[in-house]
């Protein structure tokens, strides 16, 4: 049983909170579903299934906008603020709520429609991503690019003061931060980087890596997961299969699988891209599983879930003591 | 485009109809997208995930039958009826509405939350039937079965006046047939089915099959998909993929997929469930296109896809012309 959908905590009745959680559960199996239906997009879909696909996803996306910005959600909203009204501001249900409605209010903001004809392009602009790719034929996507371009405008347009127009696209994925926070931040990091870099002398006079031999496919894609599982992905509860462009995504607190893709000439982009999206899905199948069904069972921004992937790619993989077990382990399957 | 959509034909504006279309290919989005979830399901899902799938499988199910039995949609049956009183009946616009007029009339009379305990107990009894498959484990899935009982008794409840408690689900399947149709038909088949077996004899008696020796798994599906891609299967718009029992399914008229199973000390149950779901799928993948997000992308009914299954697995694939070229080619593969 889902004991998060009972809206039922300490034994207090909370009506509108049950109806909430209730329609916040339905929510999450559309968008779940959306994500399923792009999983299989990455993977494993004929290609002529595209169009239908993008229809498909495009209406879930909608109908599941559609119960978030609806009258009754915002009533919802109310009732259940009063319901929990004596409750301290990090209580599970404080804290439901005030991520609810942080999203109604910004989706409020959003038409249907709009929604509805974003999905639609990102799908068709994947299609012709992923058959311009192998050519490396830029023209291909350049008028999609475009038009994603012009949607992130209309998009902003919405959120009349924002003091950029990437501001609104950047509270999506990192709430807080703008423009002018990131701006500052980023050119610090870049002065310590770029030193950092010069300080390591010229890199390539250190001769051939070892890595850029020929390692087969399926080989490849055993050692990365065989690494991925002593990490603690367990595949009970995830796969790991082949994408143009590696990512991680959640059909739920169980079901949290990842993608990867090889260059046979070169073994680091299966490998550590799997440790990346391995560190993604960790940081995932970590959710506490009473969150299921709302906007909690996620990661806390983009930084934070990218801080996870990061850890597990850079500070692990790329750190001595994880050589000195893999070093070994790789020299047996290849 | 999808031109079906529109609403328009022959350029007259029937704005009922063409709100319910936009209604249908919101149904259809909910109902394709269900579907690959049990595609999945039925594939690649890791083990755990099966809770999660079950519940989001259960709530698109909910919500298609909510938009379909809704008020509005009753409404809007009634205006496109007066929109199209002046066409044929033959015409595809008074076809959908016949054929949407049933449905509606159909669900109407189901409660909403009936359908959710439905699908969710059949994802349940599915997971159930998956694990104790390979033990032969009877015991764990009869009070799954059982339960499956209780509820096509409840679903029958539903339609009061019905001859035969099964009566409705048979019209589920094959509208029009009953208890009272098919026992005389049956037992017909059954007279001729006898005596036909028994003239051919002691079978068993004709000694061991040549299909019953060991063939690479590998080699099974590769053999079956390229005699299904001889038959017409495309996999520009199919593929084919292992489940625990075979089966074919639609996400659209350009992608309809089938799956397969693979014993390898006998070939016959890869090869001939190949061909049968590659039967299926041939009948899908024929359906016209602008007939899409509607409920008339589909087969006429379940006897008519079985007979298309059955044409090629049965009337093609254990006919002597067929083996006069299929018997070379596999000797070929094996």
């Amino acid at each position: 049983m889902n004991r998060a959908a009972t809206g039922e905590t300490n034994g207090t009745a909370r009506p509108a909170l049950t109806e909430l959680r209730k329609r916040l559960s339905d929510i999450s199996a559309l968008n779940k579903a959306r994500d399923v239906l792009s999983w299989d997009q990455n993977t494993y879909m004929p290609v002529a299934g595209a169009w239908n696909r993008g229809l498909h996803m495009s209406v879930l996306q909608r109908l599941s906008h559609e119960l978030l910005v609806a009258d009754r959600t915002g009533e919802l909203l109310e009732l259940a603020d009063e319901e929990t009204a004596h409750l301290a501001g990090d209580h599970p249900d404080a804290q439901l709520l005030a991520v609810v409605g942080r999203d109604y209010r910004r989706n409020t903001r959003i038409p249907a429609d709009f929604i509805e004809r974003l999905v639609l392009h990102a799908s068709t602009a994947f299609q012709a991503w992923r058959a311009a790719r192998p050519a490396d034929d830029f023209e291909r996507v350049a008028d999609h690019l475009e038009k994603s371009v012009d949607l992130s405008r209309e998009f902003s347009s919405f959120f009349a003061g924002a003091a950029h127009p990437a501001d609104p696209q950047i509270d999506l994925a990192d709430e807080g931060f703008t423009v002018a926070t990131l701006r500052p931040l980023f050119a610090r990091l870049r002065s310590e980087l770029v030193a950092l870099l010069e300080s390591l002398g010229d890199l390539t006079a250190r001769g051939p890596s070892p890595f850029e031999q020929y390692f087969a496919k399926d080989e490849q894609l055993q050692a990365g997961l065989a690494i991925a599982q002593r990490f603690g992905y367990d595949l009970r509860r995830g796969r790991l299969d082949l994408a143009a462009h590696p990512f991680e995504t959640s059909f739920g607190v169980d079901d949290v699988r990842i993608t990867t893709r090889v260059d046979e000439p070169d073994l680091t982009e299966c490998l550590f891209s799997t440790l990346h999206e391995a560190g993604h899905a960790l940081y995932e199948l970590g959710i506490d599983p009473h969150l299921a069904g709302t906007p909690l069972a996620q990661g806390a921004s983009s930084g934070v879930h990218e801080s996870q992937s990061r850890l597990w790619e850079n500070l692990v993989g790329r750190g001595r003591p994880f050589w000195n077990w893999a070093g070994p382990m790789l020299a047996q399957h290849f």
